[in-house]
């Protein structure tokens, strides 16, 4: 927890939300600047500011709620999937976003750029020397 | 598996693309129209079209993979963090986008809307409807 995190202030009740679930770890409600209408966001009650941080097992049991959470949503706002996505920018306590979504709305695209030659060979390299 | 997915074919080695993980279950390999250079895709072997088409019990255990790799991918890009997106538009063959990011990149920003006045209570209530 750290005291200036706008998430731990809506976990403690200090900033009110529309709450939609919570158990004992993890809590989902509602964001308020949606990217469509109906878009939560879940956390976890303790303060890491990105996913990775979290202990894997941890991350892991958040995604059951997310899953449990994104089958509902997809149901309340009959879209056709539901988008996640973890920004990171915004506020540093990891939380995951479900947006509702449907097929050629353009939300949340990726702006892609390309390699030069033979470097996407490198950074797999890299990235294998990591794992 | 369906014929023309070409995340199948890739798993079955028919396109020929970087891996930079495997196991019995899962694969990850470079998406060659990155977001960010080092931008890697996790996808499950088995053909899902949508996450919340997978068990939530398979969906978790998806998320250590992908919580090992994003590790792995910051140390090999040295980038501030690891966002996680999951589209779903392009192709429906389930798949976990990890893109190397930092701040003020400007990347994988969401635009933003809003709620009509008791309009987001509304949407709150309807999905704790479906939980």
């Amino acid at each position: 927890m750290t005291g200036d995190c706008i998430f731990c202030k809506i976990i403690k009740g200090e900033i009110k939300t529309d709450f939609v679930y919570e158990n004992h770890d993890y809590v989902a409600f509602m964001d308020i600047n949606p990217v469509a209408k109906g878009h939560i966001l879940v956390i976890p009650k303790k303060h890491y500011p990105f996913f990775i941080d979290m202990p894997e097992k941890e991350f892991a049991e958040m995604n059951k709620v997310v899953h449990k959470l994104a089958i509902a949503l997809k149901k309340a706002t009959k879209t056709d999937y539901i988008h996640l996505g973890i920004e990171g920018t915004d506020v540093h306590h990891t939380h995951i976003h479900l947006v509702p979504r449907n097929e050629g709305d353009g939300l949340t695209t990726y702006k892609r750029t390309g390699y030069e030659e033979g470097e996407m060979d490198k950074y797999a390299e890299k990235i294998k020397s990591f794992l």
